[in-house]
């Protein structure tokens, strides 16, 4: 198959080694500023370098950009893809994204199946893509109506390129599990290290900081638009969090053992009863 | 050198098998459950098994029980350990212990040196207990007016057993940074984890939430003990917290794209300046 992958950050530049690494497919690669896509055609993780044009090639294709950039895309491209052709996109929200690619796709012939590859790291770019990024990793898809034939098409690719599991949801429950999953430990890593402590913490940190700040090297513009585009969801879920974080302060601040050992054992029995 | 230690959890185990494995000293451990105290043995992580008896012929003793418990353990068999011999406790505050154990030092002739071994795991108990747990680690020192020589002595075992680096300070700004530094973490993950969204997780989530989560797997009698001996700084550092969730909550209720990116990007400015 040609597969044309747009935007060669961590997603795409992912996607193209794992797709170069683990399968025969022929693999375009389409980026803004030509020095990244030139990069990844010298280190073969492309076989060619893509235009707008290439879109007529394409059986699938991925978008890797931000959320609104995928429909602008789209909106401006579209007319190029073949009809039955499968577009993708990666974005880590989906009602704001898969209704309006779901409208190009009538419009245009194509077959849209929302996705969202739950791997990344605290940083960005090309030069931290790599071909195991999703070792492992969960590959939701939103089906959006399509035919289960375009859904199997997709799913399998992910599996042939390393994805642990599939998982098959509505863009409403992606929107509201990944307001937790991921909105929320961004909101926390980002507060947690504005505390003015954090900048002497050298000697006297461990796993504990390590963890709960990584994320907070965030990609502000990028994660900021993912908040807006999903607030419902995500203003639920900092409502809940302040209501436990209160719960725990109260207990601490009244000094009130019994009821602090209680609070922390619930965390504890979440824990455990999820094995992990 | 005979190094004794007591409580032979993951801190004390751990201990046990980085002396046997990087050093000569002999090595004495001290449980309150025998059958673990035997299975230490057969393991080779200890020489041999003691009792408090045993203190008389130790260099150095390491308390690595519940911080209350070092306390009681010391009121009463404190007057056994000979003079000139080193005791440092491994626990996760120090303004209420040390002076504690300050006290009884000058009493009965020992010299008290506090530190804290700054590794731990998501899992207690000797089982997950490791040889390679302290490698890199910094092990804190709390001198408590020792003389150099034996800060000295300690932190040469520290480095002796893989600890990357010595941090010496006050009982107080330890107490203060490790509200920050290992508390705050604790108290968030518990908190995140009691979302009704979290059983469902799976799926839906990646490195964000598995590292946030972590340390929800809490052993809560220890953490509550921990919390609520080291009250005000944890409060300040709560405090903190809150209002800065607070203002990333606004932003995202008041639909405010600038003031949200600004706040994220003083996340990301914190990291960058740490090289993280």
């Amino acid at each position: 198959m040609n597969i044309v992958i747009i935007g060669l950050g961590i997603i795409g530049g992912s996607f193209c080694k794992a797709f170069k690494l683990y399968t025969d497919h022929h693999i375009i690669g389409i980026n803004r500023t030509s020095e990244v896509a030139e990069q990844a055609l010298r280190e073969g993780a492309i076989d060619e370098i893509g235009t707008a044009d290439s879109l007529q090639k394409a059986d699938v294709v991925f978008l890797c950009m931000y959320p609104q950039a995928c429909i602008d895309y789209i909106e401006k491209h579209g007319s190029k893809i073949k009809n039955g052709a499968i577009v993708t996109d990666s974005s880590g929200i989906k009602r704001a994204i898969c209704p309006k690619l779901k409208e190009l796709s009538l419009k245009y012939g194509f077959v849209f199946v929302g996705s969202h590859p739950m791997a990344g790291k605290e940083k960005n770019g090309f030069a931290v893509s790599e071909a195991e990024l999703y070792k492992g990793a969960s590959f939701i898809i939103t089906p959006c109506g399509a035919d289960q034939k375009y859904v199997d098409v997709l799913a399998q690719l992910a599996l042939s390129i390393g994805f642990g599991q599939i998982k098959i949801t509505t863009p409403e429950e992606h929107d509201r599990m990944i307001a937790f999953t991921s909105q929320l430990p961004h909101v926390l890593a980002c507060a947690y290290v504005m505390s003015p402590s954090c900048k002497n913490h050298k000697g006297f940190s461990a796993g504990s900081y390590r963890d709960v700040s990584r994320v907070a090297n965030i990609n502000s513009k990028l994660w900021s638009e993912l908040f807006l585009e999903n607030r419902e969801p995500l203003i639920d879920e900092l409502d809940i969090l302040v209501e436990n974080i209160g719960k725990i302060v109260d207990a601490v601040k009244e000094n009130d053992k019994e009821k602090l050992t209680a609070l922390l054992e619930e965390g504890h029995k979440v824990k455990q009863l999820l094995g992990e």
